[in-house]
């Protein structure tokens, strides 16, 4: 049945949780968490459960040359780009049962649901599972989703070793998932992803969606400060050349340089190392790694440059060398504005609190969003704690993401079909 | 000769100096420093030549129980307590060539010149060398002046192990100074003690001689702040619990309160550890070490109360535990005002320039001015540096402080014999 209006369809909120904890068993840790890494033996036997439940339904099922799984349902005008949404099965070494895994499964649920229902979208719709989201096993992280968006090259993904030497080709060969299509070949007429926010502010809030908006961009650096490694009990404090206190400085620098670019910006040192540290010695060199995320690149710049603002005014007065590297970075994220709408438009359509908000991390829907109109759904998850055995969501937030990126997707095929 | 004037004696600047370099010869490294740890065979080999050099020219030599070495010179007054001087022969362990050895053959060199001289003092002059000043070999420092003084058992001293299980006890026997004298049995009517400043203040004014005064007090403390570590990506700065910018603000107040305790306190964390630190983590707990030094105890307790109450406005404002805790300290010393007199008009008397000065770092003085009226001669060294084998003075320095050491006695055998 067709109709201007997307229908009022939910999914099967047991049936979807049923499901999360059947395949939290295939790789299952004592603590409650899963070690289920990219390309192992557990991993497969996941993708071919995955794979069965899609044939199950009538899905047909793709490969591509980087083991991304496309099921496909069929809609009333077959040869369209489909509706898709997805994320990944693979998981963290002390990983949880919902980074990822719930996107592709509420995916899955979305195609029961409209099998149920008998429902006959206007575009296919398609449920993915991006290869090696985590970047764990295999570095770097959204490996798979970055070779289909042209953002990584297939051979350098295909060469990715992990800690034994083995390469991401050759176990993709070994597990039977170095399929035929060739990667990037799949496109999208959009792409939602479903996942759990990784972070405390939808429980602070009380608020039971997210609606994604960008994601953040990234500029990492590496940073030395180099003083006066002298005696602790005879050099008087105003001959000292000190390296931490100077270091001090710019952690509360760039503390304060992501408070100023409120609400949206962080910044973090995460590692500080003393070179020789001695408790009766003046720090002399120090090492140490800082970040900056925002949604706008042009805001980076800008608090990049106050950083080195004020590491050159620090050096200057306390007579240190401040060196400042940037090593990485990573473009802000802006994720389609009608895929956005769909999915306020699906959150406002069964009441559940909700707000737009910035995604923090990295996920495969901010590579995809190069190639198709993209957004994402976020869901609370406990005190915002993953990539940790403990990560839990509720039973109800699970289902209320699932109810959102079905009718999300409806109300885009419906606007776009 | 007697005379209400002390006599306008001067040491042999070229006789200090070979002797400087020839002792230096037993342990020396390629570098040009010493490595000759307590107690071990080349500390045996220094410990004869110079019993040999004092008994050559007259002296009693007498050696206690804690292998501390005594080298006597009569005076007029035979049976009167002898105005002594001394530091320490054994070095670190990448040590260099003046460290304690400057005091001690400094005092064989005004053996030395009163023999040359013919010169008959009021009380006996006494030179010593302490066992084990370093501490290096077998913690702690000071160990045998700690003894002497009656701050250490010599039980306990004897069983101090070093990192192959060898005991002080044993290690004396062995290389045959474990003297029958008792520890303590050997007063002084004063102690004197010429040493390298170690520290930048006398090279930074281009002043030749310190006229110590006092000896700092030490506060040490282990600190721990404990936050939340979280991710740095998605937990927004003002959900932030970061262990590691609450301890920056530690570090610079403790900079801060040492600054505000000027001239005299040093203030300084040298030991920082995040608990498995990663450069996308926000820190949730770090350990770090702080120290505070003064001469004045009354001022070491202002400044341990200001850094409790920093430590707890931080921590209430950031949400954070911050436990203090104060593991060790030393009594400031105050060196007596007659032997500081003593070495004020000997400095004056040869024109060096000179300045009145505390020692930041701990000597065997510190431990004997709790037996008898003792203060300390500093000279400087190259930029400051000690425990190191670049460790440098001049042939004129070293020339200058010998002088001194040699008229501060006479002038106070003159005023106290």
């Amino acid at each position: 049945m067709s109709s201007a209006q997307s229908p009022n369809l939910s999914i099967n909120a047991q049936r979807l949780w049923d499901t999360l904890m059947e395949t939290a068993k295939i790789g299952a840790t004592p603590k409650g968490g899963i070690k289920r890494l990219t390309l192992t033996d557990l991993d497969k036997q996941v993708r071919d459960w995955f794979v069965a439940q899609c044939e199950a339904l009538g899905c047909t099922v793709s490969v591509d040359a980087m083991g991304n799984i496309f099921a496909l349902r069929a809609g009333r005008n077959g040869d369209l780009a489909p509706i898709a949404c997805g994320s990944h099965l693979d998981t963290q070494p002390t990983g949880g049962k919902f980074d990822g895994i719930l996107g592709v499964l509420a995916g899955l649920e979305v195609l029961r649901t409209l099998d149920e229902a008998g429902y006959e979208t206007n575009r296919p719709f398609m449920v993915t599972n991006w290869t090696n989201e985590e970047g764990s096993r295999f570095a770097p992280a959204m490996l798979s989703s970055g070779v289909y968006a042209g953002a990584l090259d297939l051979d350098y993904a295909y060469g990715r070793t992990d800690k034994d030497g083995a390469t991401v080709g050759e176990e993709l060969e070994r597990i039977g998932y170095k399929g035929d299509a060739l990667v990037g070949d799949q496109d999208f007429h959009a792409f939602f992803e479903l996942h759990i926010e990784q972070g405390p502010i939808l429980e602070a809030e009380d608020t039971v969606i997210g609606v994604v908006t960008d994601g953040q961009g990234q500029r990492w650096f590496n940073c030395t400060v180099v003083g006066r490694e002298s005696h602790a009990g005879t050099t008087p404090m105003p001959l000292r050349k000190d390296a931490l206190a100077g270091t001090s400085e710019l952690v509360l620098a760039i503390e304060q340089i992501a408070k100023d670019n409120a609400p949206f910006a962080v910044g973090t040192v995460g590692v500080v190392e003393i070179a020789e540290p001695s408790r009766n010695v003046i720090p002399g060199t120090v090492d140490f790694t800082a970040e900056f995320r925002h949604p706008s690149d042009a805001v980076l710049d800008r608090m990049t440059d106050a950083l080195r603002v004020r590491a050159a005014e620090i050096a200057d007065r306390r007579g240190l060398d401040i060196t400042v590297d940037a090593i990485w970075d990573y473009a802000a994220v802006k994720f389609d504005r009608g895929c956005v709408a769909a999915v306020q438009e699906a959150a406002d359509s069964f009441g559940y609190s909700n707000r737009e908000m910035v995604s923090g991390a990295g996920h495969d829907a901010c590579y995809v969003n190069r190639r198709a109109p993209t957004s994402m759904v976020f869901i609370p998850c406990k005190d915002g704690i993953s990539h940790n055995e403990l990560e839990d969501a509720t039973f109800e937030d699970c289902a209320a993401g699932a109810n959102v990126l079905l009718r999300a997707m409806l109300a885009y095929d419906r606007d776009h079909g």
